[in-house]
């Protein structure tokens, strides 16, 4: 696969056709990180279920000569209305993981964000100039920690912070923990034979696995691998987090600050009334707390309570052009996209990711052509209808 | 099977019966051409299921000794509830497979709408006198070609014309990618190998298919092959399809119009006001925007918006004589069937989709006799039941 | 499995456990005729997902010291809230299979109500001396022939006439269609073959096999064996069955005259209105309009409609005790089985039905203790919750 | 298995797993016997499948920096939010089953409520000093034999006399039927020959099996064992249960009397009402009436009608920490589990039920963690969301 894998990659026509050259790509351990949740992965598969509940009711005689697939966001244009989400470990998919998702990115005139534990650091990925570049953050213990992230990210000029919330107490991935793929990894001498079958993932990144660390943790004069460090990361992340700390992270920030893993209406109120710029409707993919609701579930009900003051975004179980369509009429300003991201890195590093961002854009372009409509801000509740 | 197949139809004892029979008869790119939708085929499952949310109530006492099963549309009586709705490359399932079609709808005493995308010409068809005859076109980039569809149309005398409006930029189709029944077609050798094995299809259609072509385009002044032609049909259809062009078509066309894709109520309306003589709910059997509703689920509100002014139709999901009984409950004022003449013509040419009628003709007398009714316009909303 | 069978029909724990058993007793077209439906067996299924949506909600501190399973009808008290429902060719699963099975039923304390398509004769059945018995008639093309079949009821001096409504043009079985239980019959060798492995049903029924015939229709004078009658008993029903008929049927009987068949509201109040003595809401099992409601949900309107003016009974879909108690609840005066019996029967003949007697008795029984009751009157609306 | 045993427990990184664990380790019939229902075994599938109607909305950034999973009962603190409810033949699953589970539940900081059909006795377990301990005590025909239970449960200064109300008659569990695990037992040839596979479970059990009986009753002056006496016990239960006889045993019993089984609104308010301290609302886990709802469904009501007078108890399904959480945003006090804890007994005894504990620990402070709270009354119905 490895020599071939520039063409391979695109006779992916679907979301989920890229996922299944993933899963044959991927050792086993690794793929299932990649798809896996948490416990008995309920949330994760409500949140793809939860799209189909939705009915797109085209008018086809509104006339749509060509789309325009842009949408705004703090002032500025994205050609798409999906970004890429932050995902861990990355470069576990693909040598240099994160950068090279990002300039499938900027290639396709959208966001980027960087996960706080990617293989590259804050300072590599601003070093390639790739723009938009988001930065995401977590409250520590130690506060100082967070603040050197902060100013690390301020200094190399990103232009977002997203403070994800949901993540300070690490969800119970059951995938992860039958596979081994664990802090310390335990495999069996099954899985690491299996693993060999997967040659060109191997070729890849053989000679690298054995330098990856977490590039941000290690800059921040945390000299460790990733064994020791993901142990002690969570260990690190503080559960008394709470308003407070999002006030304070206000006065650190200047830019646009944007609060990831908002599911209650009465939190995404609070939020817009605290001078946060946007709120990522977010239930962690279903890796954090099972039993959450899928994120479209609770779309509506943030946007009523947020009711226009800052900008909604969305991810979870997004893998059609329709879905996005369906979250836009719905009220949400964008979408990020995650596991698709990582499985077009798997498959074929940034041509994979620009194959992702290929199959959404012309997903997304015909059925806002099917639909009848020429701009993303012309769907609304009347497009819509509840299934069944 | 070629030499059986005139016998051979007649074990079909149901539409599914005679469906299977079609999927042993084609080759696989063939018969999942005619089976497949768009995307994950939500709408398409939809379509079908919908159906069985609707309960018919018998009433046994009110006396049926003979049933009527014809129904006015435009002034003039159908022996049936039911006609042939427009399918493209219907000659591929049997030899002039367009006229065997038409002539067993003649036989049935109902009429056939024939595809743009026909074998034969609208003057083939217009030659054999068979009516009523419908003609389908559609709006391209280069309104004088439809022009000179609708002039054809019209010298040809046929009974009405359809325009489809949901199909200006082709569905996503992904059995159709997977199997390389594509535009041009890239048929694997395992393919190939596997379309050998269908024997009588083979004999039938080998010697035609060199010379099989979109006929009406051919006669139009553009002599292009198959593999050509669809490229360009596709490129040939205007995206910005818009009122103007319905009310532009409206003062070509002096006898029936019908609108086929329409499933907003607001759609429905408009065309009810601006002149229309009929829509048809469809979503394109689910072959166009994948997530659009069930035609059924939205059958209910497009009467409601029409309010009486002119007929509804509809399609999507017909297999059984009750589904049409139910549509008629709920205002419906015909229905059309696509898929299942696809494959009676498959088994059996003009006698496969004569028993098709035949299948149809007598589920739809015997559901009439078990609800105790003797003409359609009996059905009303009160035989009905939402179910569960 | 003939000589053991008395015995083996001991280990029936429940009706599924028996149908089970009967499954491997008898030939898969005799089988399959007990145990399909119409079309699709959309209705066939519903009958039993249905009772599955209510749910009992026990009291258990009101006290069941000893519980009283009988219920009264027509002024007669039955000792169990069940009886056996007209069922045709009885006599294919056991010989004398009516007989045997009104046996079990008279033993057990209630009811028998037999099929016009029974093997055996009205006279036949009068002659054991089993009571209640109960005559199934129909509204014929040739009137006077159901005037017969009423004077010879009344004339064997049978305690109730039932008079069904659903099945005046047959239904659409296509199981049956499939396994050539059709008449004339038409078995592939295949279907012989497997016919031969059920060594105990045609050492029992071989010899019987070629006498068998409509016992009722020979003795009104029409001497046809079952290939030639069964054809014709379908051409003799008149779908012109009305109201005008049950009126006239009112006027020669003078007995308990019942509806079988009912489903619409509408129906049900017009029924109680000419004079009815009760109706069975009924579907047919499932085998005639397939798309009719499940029993139980129609039955809450029926009842409604009827306002206590004549007894509501009910068939379809009755596998457990719980599910005579939820029909109870909703206001079914009692419940009929049909299926339940055949598989009896051909399991164990008279010992079969009376095993299928004995498990619902102690099924209603156990019900009812655990429902905290000791009489079925107690049951009511209060009792019970939909499902979800 | 037998020496890994101790080990190979801490693999158990859910109830599920531990589940799977006990089916590899128990004999088939008894592990039917933990795992099984009654009838369809409706009931029993609802009881989980209900608790995956609710869904948890969480709030992060209420800040929840170490969480207190304690609950308060009749005035004392119970260090978790579960306890273990009454399991018959515990002993079957480990030598001195009742003693191991109730060392694991003293060790967890929680309560612990042992079977009238325990295999230790009332005193037996007394004697270890556990606390805090319930007992499970049933109405007999002979009300003095009852009285006797009441008086040595007293004499043994438990905390809590529970009365178990909804198994006056047994269940019918088909399982147990087709197993042969019934009283007398009639194991065939192939189960017993599939026990000798169980070798750890033998080697433990073995020498136990000839002197295993049901403690309390030997103590109470009936010297039977295990097959005469559940057949006896079964008769002794008396089906005429009423509110008279709660009464009584009020006037016997001073400390905290509990219902168990109850599940009508009615019924719990006319509990509180007549001076119970506590109801617990159940059904048996699914092994007595099926078709009565799950226990989940029917809480909202219950609570309604108790209206805060008396602590709401919940069994049934809970399987997952945020079961628990669900069940005390529904207004529950506190759940208990009762097979979770028989399949931890079969896989290790003690360290078994103990591990139990740490999975639901670990999952219950996750959750809380997860929802951002710090305390369980900080639940309530805002957290809730109904699913779909």
């Amino acid at each position: 696969m490895s020599g071939s894998a520039p063409e391979w990659h695109r006779k992916a026509y679907s979301v989920a056709a890229m996922r299944a050259m993933a899963r044959r790509a991927l050792p086993r351990p690794i793929f299932d990180f990649t798809d896996g949740g948490a416990e008995n992965e309920y949330t994760l598969r409500r949140n793809e279920a939860a799209h189909a509940q939705y009915e797109l009711v085209p008018r086809s005689l509104r006339g749509s000569p060509a789309r325009d697939l842009s949408v705004e966001l703090f002032g500025k244009r994205l050609a798409l209305p999906i970004m890429i989400g932050p995902t861990g470990l990355s470069g576990l998919m693909w040598p240099q993981g994160e950068i090279a998702a990002a300039r499938a990115a900027a290639a396709a005139g959208t966001a980027f964000c960087l996960s706080h534990a990617s293989t590259c650091t804050i300072e590599d990925l601003a070093a390639t100039g790739i723009a938009p570049r988001w930065m995401q953050v977590f409250i520590y213990r130690d506060r100082g920690f967070t603040k050197e992230f902060v100013e690390r990210t301020a200094a190399s000029q990103y232009d977002a912070l997203v403070l994800t919330i949901d993540n300070q107490m690490t969800g119970n991935r059951e995938r992860d923990i039958r596979n081994g793929f664990t802090i310390p990894p335990s495999f069996s001498p099954l899985d690491k034979a299996m693993m060999a079958t997967k040659i060109g993932w191997l070729m890849r990144m053989g000679p690298a696995l054995p330098k990856l660390t977490f590039g941000n943790y290690v800059r921040a004069g945390q000299p460790m691998d990733m064994k020791t460090l993901a142990a002690k990361m969570s260990e690190m992340l503080d559960p008394s987090l709470s308003w407070a700390d999002v006030d304070w992270l206000r006065t650190l920030w200047k830019g646009p600050l944007i609060l990831k893993g908002v599911l209650h209406p009465e939190e995404a109120a609070e939020a817009a009334k605290r001078g946060i710029d946007a709120v990522i409707v977010s239930n962690h993919g279903g890796r954090q707390l099972d039993g959450a609701p899928a994120t479209v579930d609770m779309l509506p009900r943030v946007v009523e309570a947020i009711g226009g003051r800052i900008p909604v975004l969305l991810d979870g179980g997004i893998r059609r052009g329709a879905d996005v369509l369906k979250a836009r009429a719905l009220g949400a300003a964008l979408c990020l996209v995650a596991r698709p991201q990582l499985w077009g890195l798997a498959v074929a590093g940034e041509a994979g990711v620009a194959r992702m961002f290929d199959i959404f854009r012309r997903e997304i372009d015909r059925a806002m052509a099917l639909m009848g409509i020429t701009r993303l801000d012309q769907l609304g509740p009347d497009d819509l209808r509840k299934a069944g």
